[in-house]
């Protein structure tokens, strides 16, 4: 049994399922191979299949894009061969969110992790060329995901974020590390400055506090620091009552 | 010659210097050797290297962490460790800014990839564990930078997602694909819906106006959604005359 709040390590439970849609499967796991998402991924904490929209393209060629209608820049994803490749991906009683990592989505925020870490897994698409016809968007209730403001040649990088910031989260996967509940975003602050050994390099020393074993004043000190530094850099962040003070 | 504001495509020019010190060179380039920015990569455009921030670590086992001074969980990289590391990938007069990807960081806006474009490369520091030491920040004069407000398991995919920001927007690498100039936040506007073949999917139709051929029309529609696309879903992104509208 575990305490209310606290998620025990669960190695019979069901894996977190993330299927990617892209052109390029080939960038899948790359850098979610190794180090902690790697580890979990290897452990069965999470499964991963990358899918390719081209085995859905049209023609000789796979021809996935075409054309913007009404002119300009670049290349449009068809809906239909979009459409296709999701419904093989998944029937339509599957009950994983479909995102589409898109500049114009709904921005990864630290909450919006932890509602995906909840459930059941992901589809991803992944975009590429000027974006996909609107009308797949609509028609398979796609949900746009934007990972900050500002444009990437595609989205799997974007969706690589997006998998690391849940895969960290998943039961067990951070161990010993505590439960990443002392980091940034959790609690609404940045997080506070760290110190280790040596006390003294290049003439600057850790501050006393940190050295006195007081737990309290310990504490008390990281809080106002990450306050003070929330302040000065993010004063987005805080609640409209703490940003003048 | 280039008219003003265009910037022709130099492959003379000295590429982007990009050096990432992390303690996982081996997931680079990664998804970055692949498409706009590995074909980029290929030609020149830019280069890539990633030093082992470990092989300035300490004794036997090159130990590069110890623990927080003033207690709590995890992990922090040692200010003297990497330090070093810095100081080899860079003399003092190297003119790249020196970044540390961090939640706590300045956020990666567009216009802040634009700046970066602009000068010669960057230094990147990947972070893992519970983050640096705070002296090297100050003691190398980092600037912390984040691409979005949630919490990482290493600043490795955040490096790369920085970078594929940039390298997408080096002189030339885009080609024909326009210069970007019509996407999300470039004018301030998350970008206007596309739609390409078929005219008609599953019942729903391709608008009118796009296959008008009026191109005044066409403009202005696809303006009109855009700004009314931004209002719904990032009223943040507007000016605030804008926003009430």
């Amino acid at each position: 049994m575990s305490a209310p709040g606290e998620r025990a390590a669960a190695p019979d439970a069901a894996p977190w399922r993330a299927s990617v849609l892209t052109l390029y499967p080939e960038m899948f796991p790359g850098p979610l191979g190794l180090s902690l998402s790697g580890e979990a991924l290897a452990r069965g904490a999470w499964t991963l299949e990358a899918r390719n929209i081209r085995d859905f393209g049209r023609g000789r060629h796979r021809s996935v894009d075409d054309t913007p209608a009404g002119g300009g820049p670049g290349m449009v994803i068809r809906a239909d061969v979009l459409a296709e490749a999701l419904d093989a991906a998944a029937p339509p009683d599957d009950p994983r969110p479909r995102l589409l990592m898109s500049p114009r989505g709904r921005p990864l925020r630290q909450d919006f992790v932890r509602e995906l870490v909840a459930g059941p897994g992901a589809l991803i698409v992944c975009g590429r060329f000027e974006g996909v016809d609107e009308r797949v968007i609509e028609g398979r209730g796609l949900i746009e995901v934007s990972i900050g403001d500002y444009v990437l040649s595609g989205g799997e990088i974007a969706a690589m974020v997006l998998l690391d910031a849940v895969v960290r989260l998943l039961p067990g996967v951070m161990g010993a590390h505590a439960s990443g509940e002392e980091e940034s975003f959790e609690g609404g602050l940045l997080e506070y400055p760290h110190y280790t050994r040596p006390r003294d390099w290049e003439g600057r020393t850790i501050p006393d506090v940190l050295l006195s074993g007081n737990h309290a004043a310990i504490a008390r000190w990281r809080r106002e620091r990450a306050r003070a530094l929330t302040r000065a850099r993010r004063p987005d962040l805080l609640p409209d009552d703490d940003a003048s003070r």
